[in-house]
């Protein structure tokens, strides 16, 4: 039996998230950026924040170019915890990409996102931490 | 040089989140539950959420008894990131306590809060869930 039993049916975040991470794959900025908030805040790295459909859209723009526009993002175990319209979200974020030399790399983070309803029941995301609790960077 | 520069000023949620581990560690259920949403969400352990005031309640009852009246809860490092009127907090939770054998005892948890600013300024916790990424169970 695992540690703990598993959630119930599939989270409508399930599909929002996968559907934007087509788009960053694809790096179709104008879709990843339907995704967001008008006022979100992404974590492009642990110290240095992008907020704003602006910053982030050109957040986007530096990572595709740094992961050599071939970055292709996917979910792995995903836990949704609402709270009225906010809802966490700790997931398991999988990178694969091709390095300049042609090799294949990839890197798994624990990532927390945080989603907020809308009035027409979508849900937008208003925090992007693909780094989880590594931003508290003391070892527990 | 630290991995990552130190974030401005303290967020004013330093000090809300500091008077919520006092209302904690002295038990004062009626103090505790002005720190959460009416709907909000507090992670038990992992797969057991309590959502709503009576239920949290309830849980930090059997939270405070599971601890032998002992619980000291307190943060260490805490990155806050804000994303309009909602906030995703990554905090080194400290919790120590006195074992029924008289023994002290004391865990670290990198927990994640999620809180929302009201309409008076003040900031509500929505999302309590001090296991942090730790609820996606794979080694990474």
């Amino acid at each position: 039996m695992p540690d703990h039993p598993p959630y119930p049916s599939p989270h409508p975040l399930h599909d929002v998230i996968a559907a934007a991470d087509r788009a960053i794959t694809d790096e179709d900025f104008d879709a990843v950026m339907t995704f967001y908030t008008e006022d979100a805040t992404l974590v492009v790295k642990p110290g240095l924040n992008a907020t704003g459909t602006e910053q982030i859209r050109r957040a986007f723009e530096a990572i595709a170019e740094h992961f050599n526009h071939s970055l292709v993002v996917t979910q792995g175990e995903l836990v949704v915890i609402e709270g009225g319209d906010t809802a966490l979200v700790v997931a398991e974020t999988m990178l694969d990409w091709t390095q300049k030399d042609g090799a294949l790399a990839s890197a798994t983070r624990r990532a927390t996102y945080v989603f907020r309803k809308q009035a027409d029941g979508s849900w937008l995301c208003a925090v992007d931490n693909s780094y989880g609790t590594d931003l508290v960077m003391s070892e527990v």
